[in-house]
């Protein structure tokens, strides 16, 4: 059978075994919604009782939010040649407002089909595209806006309640009382809220109707704080394999959505590998392809290629598309005395395109078309900031302001014709100029979620920019924005390998759940109470599955402490075996105990002698 | 020669060989004061000239503030069995009003010294111990308040200001206004105003006489953000060489202080070496040894041990020690119903105490006599929060603010003995918890530097905890935090090897720096500025080594293009040769400048008109 394979499809098949890897000590389950078919993944952890030296507990098992996938269920058999199933196929289907084609509508795409060239890397099971019926609108917030509750907006109810309502125990629901900046974040998540969200264009639901294989995620300010992995190739790098497995391992680590930034050959190949293995939505910048298509000269980009781009990308399943279409003309000449003048890639091109013709943005001139596929498809907008700012120097500028003000502006558009809309930020901002662009942002967009990649706080540490934007992130997020776009340690200096994209997904998750915790989200320090008291009581397998990271938390532990005993021992390496700080606390306990028994008797004994000392009381 | 070393000793001197390698790129250089032996270090990076694309500019060698000592000079040979030179002992020596003593004063100190057992791990250089004359205060606080500026106040006023004033480009200083909440930054540090601020105990300058080969170095919310790096050995691992690389390796990375928190065996001896060897101020927490005294039976410790150890380690020269005398017996209850109950070491060593003793913490109500030791050598007071939450659940809590009311209190009469005293702070707290802590700090403590550990913005993430905490420490930085006690990827799990100690700390450089942009302490940007030319100019060698981290920089862009001739690239790996965001700025600024010359011809033509377009007025 593997003799007639060729080489990408052989490696796809080794990759097949490799990614499953289960995640440790927890399980795949899913919570089944109103239809048999709704059914929604979470990851439970396993927990062990509490040891008798600290009170004897049975600690039931936590279950967590989970981005990963099919991939970690021990009970799916994955084959990346032919793709995940299509959860959402007859929720598409059944709702009778799309058409299958007959094939692709672009003409790019009926190109690739056709060259033979490309037979060993064109993946086999390409689904027939669909489409709204003509004139037809298939978006989540056309569904929402006329009332209609989708299966992707009750699946996403049940998903961000993250099975709180199963947890008893009072401790683990303790919380602090969060500040959300006038967010509106209700205790629970009704399919309701869900919509009612959704209409207002609080939130988005990317979910193209030719991704049918995507387990629906939401994107808003009063939902959980969501975070973005970039992946792609590149003119320097990286093969149609390498991307699935960053996918894949992107989404292990967290990832909430992943966007394809490939710039390299193939780009159209690669993606289709992507989205067809892809839980999670798929964003792109089409530019990028466009660009490729006039062989990088930006000021040959044409209305009608970049057109093609989309319709090609939206029959792929692409679930959201970066479009540059605020960097207008009168604010480019902004940014020539920037320190880092443009540094977006989209913002750049269009900025060239500009110059070069000495016209306005052709994104911004035929936005109204560009609405018109979006609804076909249901993709949504996330509105580039091309103009972003690429040093702390040129944070919060007229450049970057102006260009919000026309995100706001293309908005309202976007809103009239009932397409789904996020807002992309910055960038590189100092700490005390952050919360200026948020506010911005709600005011001039409408509340439509922001998505802000950082903001990176100082620029001093190349190397480390996963940790000089987390800081910006994880305080932005509290602020507002609904999803994070990671940064990882090669930012500034070169591609990710995997091990780039795990650190810069670990820094995010981080930033995201501490925007969380400080937001107040019902329920968010659930999973920090599990872990420190698992950490209190010695539970140290406990304690690394219940983090972010098992793997790495277990691998630093064994570096001090190598044996297996060490890892039921109640202690730990800061204070050995000898003095332990953790142990006090049982003495403190029953310290208090008695102090509280002896004031009751204290009070007791005072009511005794007030009452007249009298053993036997009359009636 | 070496046949007669042992082999601590033969492992010092192979030591002394590898840790002076110069940081690439970079000059050692000092800036002279008002006296020849007041030399104040830094570090110089030399910058290339910005290629013609990008308008060929000079670019000056850029100086930087510099933790490293001598080990970074090429011009000094390092040896560590000698020790470094005294470069303060001749001011210390002039100011009269210290008595060089015949011996140790401490009875463990005269002990360890005599016992022949100890020959082989002994520092041999050992100086005679220093004390104030009878009666006498040597501490910098008492000088401040008696309007001397020391040769330590002029050296850390030179330190501070980083050379700004020699830098001439407009780009670079170039700078967001600020947010200080309350602050007082002066645009320039003088020695007057370290003095007055010392004075007022809003600074502290951490500076045993018993340590001369201190450079100085200040901690105060008006002064650069500072960073602190925990090392030592403890029961279950490393030994002495260990411990004197890690710290020479600190401060390489930027550690502008090294608390030594070992609790093994030989403590006096590896507290000797490093101290000898420390151009920054050492600290410690002497209630740790006392307890290895008292074999860890903490009920044991009584006053008459902990005196001889705070004398014993005096005398050795330590700077600061942690002193929980804030854990009141009233307080120890409280934390019965914590998630985490008491997590600090020497919390619960005095919560033990003061249960099984059912007595007033022995730090409280010694507290006068404490002070009465410091002031004779200078040892400045670090007061310990030893009822710091050790999770986010427990942030804020009674226990925490009581121990920092009474943290209040002790700074009061600290300062009445000017005894320098600077306040510890927490630990694991949300972010919207975080500025209620500096508040309530500033206010308790009179503005005393605040020294915080993190805080971890959330619990979930071991093997994460100096990204969690960076988080914290950044805001809390902003919000007016002195000193940053980092945490290292091993928090919570294992005792930091070297790289974690290098992880650790550029996670705390990054959040300290932030927070120096972010309070708009003058100059701060200088360095962002510098180093995001460099990288738009793609100036890549440049952008290397004005970063934190220099060799790592270099390594992940070797990664995807080790080339050498990459180096001197004009594009980089995300958008490869071809097509390159940045070089479009040129034809921005050329679109630009035309504009101007067009719009300017335009008005000129305007007021032509205007002026009845005569070519030839009449005068």
């Amino acid at each position: 059978m593997n003799a007639q394979l060729n080489p990408l499809q052989q490696q796809a098949q080794t990759l097949s075994e490799s990614v499953t890897t289960p995640i440790p000590g927890s399980t795949k389950i899913y919570l089944e919604g109103s239809r048999p078919d709704l059914r929604v993944p979470m990851r439970e952890i396993a927990l062990s009782p509490t040891p008798k030296l600290f009170g004897e507990d049975v600690n039931h098992p936590f279950a967590v939010y989970d981005t990963s996938g099919p991939y970690t269920d021990g009970a799916v058999s994955i084959d990346l040649l032919k793709g995940l199933p299509a959860v959402r196929a007859a929720w598409i289907a059944e709702r009778g407002d799309t058409e299958v084609l007959p094939g692709l509508s672009s003409a790019f795409g009926r190109t690739r089909e056709a060259d033979p060239a490309l037979d060993g890397v064109r993946f086999a099971h390409r689904l027939p595209p669909r489409r709204a019926l003509a004139g037809g609108n298939v978006s989540q917030m056309h569904y929402a806006r006329r009332g209609i509750i989708t299966p992707e907006m009750e699946y996403i109810a049940i998903r961000e309640n993250q099975r709180i309502d199963a947890i008893t125990e009072a401790h683990l629901l303790r919380q602090h009382r969060g500040q959300n900046f006038g967010a509106s974040i209700p205790a629970r998540i009704t399919p309701e809220f869900v919509r009612s969200e959704v209409a207002r264009g609080r939130a988005v639901i990317p979910a193209n109707i030719n991704h049918p294989e995507l387990e629906p995620m939401i994107i808003g300010r009063n939902f959980l704080t969501k975070v973005n992995a970039n992946i792609g190739n590149s003119a320097v790098s990286s093969g149609i394999a390498e991307e699935v497995e960053k996918l894949v391992w992107s989404i292990r680590w967290g990832a909430d959505t992943v966007m394809d930034l490939s710039t390299g050959k193939n780009i159209h190949e690669t993606r289709e590998w992507i989205l067809r293995n892809s839980p999670v939505p798929i964003g792109t910048v089409p530019i990028y392809q466009a660009l490729e298509k006039v062989d990088g000269r930006a000021e040959e980009l044409t209305w009608d290629i970049f057109r093609d781009t989309l319709i090609e990308q939206a029959e792929q399943g692409v679930d959201y598309f970066t479009i540059h279409a605020g960097v207008l003309l009168r604010y480019v000449p902004l940014t020539a005395k920037r320190v880092t003048g443009i540094v977006s890639r989209g913002g750049s091109i269009m900025a060239k395109w500009c110059l070069a013709h000495h016209k306005e943005n052709f994104l911004y001139t035929h936005f109204e078309e560009i609405c018109e596929i979006m609804k076909a498809y249901d993709v949504s907008f996330s509105l580039g900031d091309g103009l972003r700012p690429g040093s702390i120097a040129d944070a919060n500028d007229e450049a970057q302001f102006g260009e919000l003000e026309t995100l706001g502006e293309l908005t309202q558009i976007a809103w009239k014709h009932d397409v789904q809309t996020i807002i992309e930020g910055p960038g590189h901002v100092p700490m005390h100029l952050i919360k200026e662009n948020m506010d911005k942002q709600l005011r001039e967009c409408g509340e439509a979620p922001f998505y802000t990649l950082g903001p990176l706080t100082t620029d001093i540490a190349p190397g480390y920019d996963h940790i000089t934007s987390a800081i910006g992130a994880a305080m932005i997020g509290w602020y507002g924005t609904a999803m994070l776009c990671y940064v990882t340690p090669k930012e500034h200096l070169g591609l990710p390998n995997k091990q780039d994209v795990r650190e810069g997904l670990m820094a995010y998750k981080i930033a995201a759940h501490a925007a969380d915790l400080a937001k107040g989200h019902p329920g968010a320090q659930a999973r920090d109470n599990a872990l420190s008291k698992a950490r209190f009581e010695f539970r140290w397998e406990d304690q690394f599955n219940l983090g972010l990271d098992p793997e790495r938390a277990r691998e630093y532990h064994d570096e001090t402490m190598p044996k297996q005993a060490h890892k039921v021992a109640h202690f730990c390496s800061m204070c050995g075996p000898h003095f332990c700080s953790m142990k006090i606390t049982q003495d403190v306990r029953e310290y208090a105990d008695r102090q509280e028994v002896e004031q009751g008797m204290a009070e007791k004994s005072k009511e005794f002698l007030a009452q007249g000392a009298e053993v036997y009381r009359p009636e």
